[in-house]
């Protein structure tokens, strides 16, 4: 046996966008898709998605194109779908509520079945049957049910700590939405959403076009203008 | 005058996350710092940093460290950030009033100016006095004020839609949180949070040493289990 094949996170990153389009391309009743037109939908170039395919065993048919349903199966497969996931949300504020009220989620297996919060106006009110228990009820909760993902809404300053309760109490998979990095042992995936991340890289692209000219100028001419 | 010099997406996506580390050391009292710490810290290498930055010009010496404040405070800049937006959300369901709540956008200058929806119940409620509009009004509320940017927490099926009337009524910004992609004009600048991406993501990295075992293996050994 050969070294072991790696797969790099930027071809991790683009395997969910082919299993939205390809889910849109079921939505729309396509059967077959060629590489090329893939690559024109999805914005990768064709020889791209050959090789991030590549990396997972062998998919289509030269000049033949690939089965729409066949790929999405398989990248489901791959992405860890086709398994249910039972998962907790600490936070039960606006953004832990818009959570547990996805509907898209639990189409893909994805089971939120309790949240947590320290607000006594908000625990042992339910979210789409989903209860909200006391915060302090996490560890024994977790002690007495299998659960799979850990998702934190919290605010910054309690991130920390909900994540340990978590991890010591087996959560090996977290979904943090927290504005903070959070410290894990080895072994424990954390997956993080820093919403302000998204918006300033937005203002970032926003303003690239007035900062480039600055940047590109000659100093001479950014004297001159003084 | 040589090459207009270009900024790469995946340099633009760690800006926000110096932006983010910075902060945190500036909140730490923390002055100045090495290259070496700020790298052990933020998880990129030194040389990756220096390149980084060296993208806008001349910062930190030698031996000596960044300047902590200095250094935020230009990338700040760069962000485009030390000007204020305004912003308008489309949907005020959960995800919407998520936004509308967050204080750490505004203290950013990020200010959510109305939210709009087409629930009746939701229509003229208030979330920390910012109003939500019959979404009917979203084009004339465009015409006669001034929004940088447009954020979309609509259903799927509604985003493209609530787009188009943000495009037409001088929206250059999408902040787009449906899960879907939006069909723009060029000059238009959409940002995606795609949740179920960002959850996919986790569930792969959780199947990883499954599937990779799975894959590195000779066909001969999978032939042999079966």
């Amino acid at each position: 046996m050969g070294d072991k094949r790696q797969i790099s996170m930027a071809v991790v990153r683009r395997l969910p966008k082919y299993h939205r389009y390809l889910l849109e391309l079921i939505r729309n009743d396509v059967d077959r898709i060629s590489s090329k037109e893939l690559s024109d939908r999805i914005g990768f170039t064709a020889s791209q998605i050959r090789q991030d395919l590549n990396n997972f065993g062998d998919f289509g048919q030269q000049g033949y194109g690939y089965n729409v349903k066949d790929l999405y199966n398989e990248i489901s497969n791959i992405l860890g779908l086709h398994a249910n996931y039972n998962m907790v949300i600490a936070g039960a504020g606006n953004l832990g509520q818009a959570i547990a009220g996805y509907s898209n989620f639990e189409k893909e297996g994805f089971r939120v079945k309790a949240l947590f919060d320290i607000n006594p106006k908000l625990i042992g009110l339910s979210i789409r049957d989903i209860e909200i228990f006391d915060i302090d009820n996490l560890r024994n909760y977790l002690h007495d049910n299998k659960v799979d993902i850990g998702i934190i809404c919290t605010p910054r300053v309690q991130a920390q700590k909900v994540a340990d309760v978590m991890v010591k109490n087996g959560i090996t998979a977290i979904w943090n939405f927290a504005p903070t990095d959070l410290d894990v042992p080895r072994g424990v995936i954390v997956e993080n959403v820093h919403l302000l991340d998204s918006l300033l890289t937005l203002t970032y692209r926003v303003n690239e076009p007035k900062l480039l000219d600055y940047i590109n100028k000659d100093p001479e001419e950014i004297v001159e203008e003084e």
